[in-house]
């Protein structure tokens, strides 16, 4: 409305232009004329199908692909979770891929009631040699695709049209054909992808999805899955739903078609385009968990799945353990999941404001007592609790009233204190773990506690901790191609004792050692370890104490001892000791 | 719509329910009866009025709350990107904040077309303390909430309509009445929130709205700011557009009602909810840099406005240079912006995939080639590439390539050959960067690399450089309250030199006595230091060789060497000197 440098039309409403980004260089996206839509007046009132495309799109979008062993884990992980369509690769393009698929077949990884689809181009090579990954396999769904935009056309492959239509069709009946030669005992299900449909005209979108459906010849028993990618997001997520609607119904064989879904997350409105394309009628989604995937993405599995439970849909996933399945798909992906990410982060079940602590308080207390007069427990009761959308509980997480400390300094809270007058940096979870010791300690003495004395009670909580375990002294030995062998010598309530373990690096080796000791504790009848069995090391946090030229580490573990979660801290000269004296503390705490 | 433990009825199109999840607690949200809405036929074509609340519902919400220092650093980087309006805190609830306000007003901080505003709590006395932190202010806005929703009035304020109509009533008659007493030379701007507006019955909120009205008397000039947070966000954003056009409908003054959005993101459709709000004719949105606030955050204001422009319209900001924007966000706030944040990730201008990197580098060629016919600079020409919804220059970024390597052996890449060989776990941008020099190498000699010539890649690009800067000794003292002091021999082109340096750890320090070398090189007219100056550290990782039991540390720090932003790398047993020779790593690669 200005132009660079005119005055400030701030006070008539206006705004002042100040960098003169080049938004001339773009053009709005043009909208679908459907005056009837239908879908702005829907509800969503059941899950789809969901398709994970962990292994493939998730995968193929890392910076450190999954090894096989990651791959097992991921799909081991969606099995569990309930995921019973999951793409597993790209095997033409990609020798693992092809291997990884064989793996689940040979090795007989696949249940029952899961059909694990591989995606290809549509070449007859690569068709051929994607329809081998599956020999042996009792069913699975094969999945083409083709570039139908006309900005592929002109730029990447210089084709028109019929071309285009030409590729998608032939691309069918090879699949066809490859599927009759060698998989005549399976139950091949097909999905046809016409790629980048959100950029693509709709009318040849919908000529190019008839023609192959032509081919395949959906009927009752033999559907065929139409799959439409918003391969990159390039509108409002009205729009995606506007697109979804009209394609649907323009369809000659709709009730044999399952309409499917691939948002990506360019403009940050994924979840929200799947859903609105949902009450547009689609009938399967496919995503990642988390939102892995090219650039910003696919759509996330899991917020959609626990926006359907919100509404109080069953969401056909089981999401109970959310931690375990954010740390599995960490592991899996080597990415982090963000502090805010909706229904897994650290930060999401978490009231920092006093006043919102003060009505969770009250809505709790409410809750409390309804579950009371009704005589049944509080987690069959329904939700309804200020600023918490669910209850935590129900993934297997703890709401956290997160004290500040000292606030009125300016200088932060707890863990800006611990940074700057002790060096620790403490990872989110921990501080988080340790706002409840501070809780606590404020909740008996009332008011502020002063920096000497959250150092005091950090020092209490997680460094001072001798018993049961003390560490005396460590000796360890690595050879090439072995295990690292470990021997400490370590008091056990005040009495020497000399332990061997092995593992995977020195942590490893330690907690095999303290395991065995436990387990011989509790073998004799010492209840001070009942608890403290089965430790597994969940996350681990090292750094340098860089004041000067002294060289502190200070190491972070997050374990599980028994059935708790706790942290453990550990500061030493050496780096390896301090990690051991850091699994200790999360020992001596449990 | 099986029963657990149900045979699995995949097969019919129905999901076996794996866990149990208790979707029975939750309710579906009651949809607004709205059959003529009218927004779904919209589309956004300019950009709405913006408020920042990091400095307040973004601060709130950090475990670590910004130092005056950050609070600072966050509300220069908002006026410099354009934002004219600022909510900078809850002065009445915190004394950093208003003296935080104090401040601002008293160094006269505020640009003249940039207005603040406080938040403040219903009550006599908090609104009083609210104005007085104004005082001397030539311009302001005062934003007053109270809750209406109710849930709130039944479990938290145990109060009828008629109470908390008046709680909103007699607020605004006090902000006014202490307006006059102790404002009378600012010009004082009025917003309201019925809080939880997403979850109150929209009449009631309608009501509570026009009585705020009724007193404010909104008229020429002097608008009133009807405020509607989706504090929880409670359903599929359409429900919000909904709520959104159905209030405005009924307004009484709405040429004279600023209708304004504040967004949570609890299901991740917060981006979209704000986007169909716009399109159903709310005129202000409230937000955060990267979607920061309580819990999952408030809507990110640099999503919706990098959507505005990528769809030609002016967002008013100036986004053109994310990073810096990010390195901002990241240091007030100190939590991340993840790796997939659209616009602003590490990842989101990178393509995996060899037939998305092929595309791409076809569409740029095409753009190049429309560029040179028509005589004009390839940045000003409109865009259209695939895979990249923007070009990445337009926002300081550069569209990278990933290659690669070892894929065939499934051990992922080069990150997972440096971590898994030599124990490096580089950081992301830095994994972004060195594959830079890894498709160097594969683009000169062809194929794949093997993980002995990664390593000796890495060691070429980042440890082996000794020109025109080489380590030799290093001394640093300090002493509380001062500044650290350093001395370091360094070989200038194998010449030994001597060189003093100061600043707030050995870094800095050393960052100081490499920037004064540098002026003084090119002050001489070397030629070898003219693009070595102005030396500045963005990112610091450090991490320790955990193998076995030697202690040596590996530094990874991202400069600015004059106007670039490369990676260094050092690995030694001393922690600072290891930093030291990654800050040599960074210059000598410049």
């Amino acid at each position: 409305m200005t132009t660079p440098g005119s005055t400030p039309l701030y006070a008539a409403g206006h705004h002042q232009k100040p960098g003169g980004m080049p938004h001339h260089r773009y053009r709005a996206f043009p909208p679908v004329d459907l005056p009837d839509r239908t879908w702005p007046g829907n509800t969503i009132t059941h899950a789809p199908r969901w398709l994970s495309t962990d292994l493939r799109d998730g995968n193929q979008a890392l910076i450190d692909p999954m090894s096989p062993a990651r791959k097992m884990a991921m799909f081991e992980l969606l099995v569990r979770m309930g995921y019973k369509e999951i793409e597993v690769g790209f095997p033409s393009a990609s020798e693992t891929d092809f291997n990884f698929v064989r793996q689940l077949i040979e090795q007989d990884k696949i249940p029952d009631d899961v059909t694990i689809s591989v995606l290809t181009q549509a070449r007859e090579d690569l068709i051929e040699r994607s329809v081998q990954s599956l020999i042996g396999i009792p069913r699975a769904n094969i999945h083409l695709y083709n570039a139908l935009a006309p900005l592929f056309r002109r730029v990447v492959f210089h084709a028109g049209k019929d071309e285009i239509r030409n590729i998608a069709v032939r691309g069918t009946e090879m699949v066809m054909k490859f599927s009759d030669s060698y998989l005549d005992k399976t139950v091949i299900g097909y999905e046809y992808s016409p790629e980048i449909f959100t950029g693509t005209e709709l009318p040849f979108s919908v000529d190019v999805c008839e023609a192959v459906s032509d081919v395949w010849q959906p009927a009752d028993g033999r559907e065929i899955i139409l799959n439409l990618p918003a391969t990159v997001e390039m509108a409002t997520p009205n729009v995606y739903a506007d697109q979804i609607e009209w394609f649907s119904r323009q369809l000659t064989r709709r009730e044999h078609t399952v309409v499917s879904l691939h948002p990506h997350n360019d403009r940050g409105t994924a979840v929200a385009a799947t859903e609105l394309a949902m009450m547009a009628g689609a009938d399967r989604v496919e995503g990642c968990l988390f939102g892995h995937g090219e650039r910003t993405g696919n759509v996330c599995l899991v917020t959609l799945g626990m926006n359907l439970f919100s509404q109080g849909v069953d969401p056909q996933i089981d999401f109970s353990d959310i931690d375990e399945i954010r740390r599995t798909v960490e592991y899996c992906t080597q990415l982090p999941v963000h502090p805010r990410h909706p229904y897994a982060g650290d930060l999401v079940y978490t009231a920092f404001s006093g006043s919102h602590q003060d009505a969770i308080k009250k809505g709790l207390e409410a809750l409390d007592q309804v579950a009371a007069e009704s005589g049944r427990p509080v987690g069959e009761m329904p939700w309804e609790a200020p600023y918490l959308p669910i209850d935590p509980k129900d993934v297997g997480r703890t709401y956290e009233a997160v004290i500040r400390v000292n606030s009125q300094s300016g200088k932060g809270g707890v863990a800006y204190i611990l940074k700057a007058d002790h060096k620790l940096d403490l990872p989110r979870r921990l501080q988080i773990e340790f706002s409840r010791a501070v809780q606590r300690h404020t909740d008996d003495e009332g008011g502020e506690m002063t920096p000497e004395a959250i150092w005091e009670a950090f020092k209490a909580e997680y460094l001072d901790r001798e018993t049961p375990l003390e560490l005396n002294s460590v000796h360890t030995s690595s050879a090439a191609g072995e295990k690292d062998a470990l021997t400490v010598n370590v008091y056990v309530d005040g009495e020497i004792r000399t332990l061997d373990g092995a593992g995977n690096g020195p942590i490893a080796a330690f907690v095999d050692a303290v395991n065995g000791l436990a387990a011989d504790e509790v073998a004799k009848g010492n209840a001070v370890f009942e608890n403290r069995t089965d430790v597994r090391v969940l996350d681990y946090h090292e750094h340098a104490l860089s004041s000067g030229g002294d060289a502190l580490a200070a190491a972070y573990v997050e374990c599980t001892v028994g059935d708790q979660i706790v942290w453990g801290v550990g500061v030493d000269a050496n780096i390896v000791t301090a990690s051991l004296k850091a699994v200790i503390s999360a020992v001596n705490r449990a």
